[in-house]
């Protein structure tokens, strides 16, 4: 039974990739503007990603809204099937979403959810939200705010552009980029790297960064083949003395 | 000979697309330090993005900086040896900058340049400060700011990611997509498309956007086949009205 009520407002909104100065002037209207929030625990100890958006909504969210936390499915980090796995979590994903937005969210009011970086970048939330409208049981109205990705950070403290002048590049995942080097085109960032793969390009350069934007940050650039190995072990203590890590890097080949 | 002074700084500053409420904190935070602003004039009568710098300027900006505007060289907008021609107009405009920045910029003061979107897509504010400060004569520390680009505006305002889950993507100008579809993806944002170039995929679904974030936005998506000529009718009616039209579009095709 399709259920008729007020309108209720849900906003997607990208919070930057780390540092709190990222944050847009529209998405800190739109923090004001929340009821509710929709924090979900990734089950992982990224204490720094809970402590940014904690702060960020100390700082920008009005005295009487709700923070609601759910529990995130559990899910395979290493599945043979990624496609089929990561469908299957968001759709268990999507259940947990849907219960917190039905039983929290009333009539007129406006829940958020806080995303990492970019909204369009490498992130399940509006397909999660897509899902529950799909079902048709739960009805609302949605935003989405746009933020700094990871990428643009990247790039920014790299001072560097993605593109050649007129040339494409590529937006690629570690276990793409193992395969082989993209066709068609010489510069290419690579996101979701658990096994670095750039290891394989020793005549590329690279432009790398873990935690950008954080206190932790870390930046190194320079011809794989010189800086490759330095990159691997510094990658690895971090993740080691963090727990967790979270890198990216633009790769540019000399162009064919 | 190598000047010696003090230390001049130097922001590249990321706007967003349109919306003055793309702005990051870390943008007005930057505009307020900002001692010199640097304008550079297309040329033409892009008078919204104009009014975009000047409102922002006005809103962040401390009551005694400096604006300085200077005459972008001209440029051929349809050249033959397009690399090339953006080449030689890059130093041309390198020197006009120059003389800008050694003549109004001060020891110990900061200069901005505010550029449109994200610094790090299809600009050339970065490389010009590079040909600069690799003639060696004019000395500065320079900073780069990230800004929402046009294509996360156009994401946020489609709520559409773009990637597909695990799957890469590529962004490319509209020059390269009239060669052919790119290799290796099934997802590709285009840029600066003077030529409609995704009139030639109707069985692709387009995700389009003008003048994005800007009170003049304007929005389609669909099946090519179904919206295409819809999009280049009201493509040409938008630019003979405004006299220019930036609009960005993202391409998906049934994957493989
Ligand atoms: C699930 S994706 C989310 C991306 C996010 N939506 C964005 O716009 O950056 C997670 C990946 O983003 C990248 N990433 C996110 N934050 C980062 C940061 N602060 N520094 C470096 N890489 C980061 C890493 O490649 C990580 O594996
Ligand atoms: C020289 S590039 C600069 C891109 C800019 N640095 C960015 O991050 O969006 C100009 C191209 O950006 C795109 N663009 C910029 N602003 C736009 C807007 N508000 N709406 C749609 N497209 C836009 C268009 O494709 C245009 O041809």
């Amino acid at each position: 039974m399709r259920q008729t009520q007020g309108v209720r407002k849900i906003y997607v909104i990208g919070i930057g990739a780390g540092d709190p100065d990222h944050l847009t002037l529209q998405a800190a209207k739109a923090i004001g503007r929340t009821n509710v929030f929709f924090l979900l625990d990734k089950g992982e100890t990224k204490q720094s990603l809970i402590d940014l958006r904690e702060r960020i909504i100390r700082a920008y969210s009005h005295p009487h809204k709700r923070i609601v936390e759910g529990r995130d499915p559990d899910r395979d980090r290493t599945p043979a099937d990624y496609t089929g796995t990561i469908a299957d979590w968001r759709t268990r994903r999507s259940q947990v979403i849907e219960d917190l937005i039905s039983q929290h969210l009333k009539d007129d009011e406006t829940g958020s959810f806080l995303v990492w970086g970019d909204p369009s970048l490498y992130d399940s939330t509006i397909a999660i939200l897509e899902e529950i409208l799909d079902r048709g049981e739960t009805t609302f109205a949605y935003e989405v705010i746009p933020g700094i990705s990871s990428v643009s950070a990247l790039a920014a403290k790299h001072r560097v552009g993605l593109n050649r002048v007129g040339q494409p590049f590529q937006i690629t995942t570690g276990r793409r980029l193992a395969e082989g080097w993209p066709e068609g085109v010489d510069d290419v960032v690579v996101m979701l790297d658990a096994q670095q793969a750039f290891t394989k390009y020793p005549d590329a350069d690279i432009f790398w960064g873990a935690y950008v934007g954080t206190e932790d940050e870390l930046l190194a650039s320079g011809r794989i083949a010189d800086v490759g190995d330095e990159i691997v072990r510094t990658r690895s203590e971090a993740r080691d003395r963090h727990g967790w890590i979270m890198d990216t890097y633009l790769l540019r080949r000399p162009a064919e």
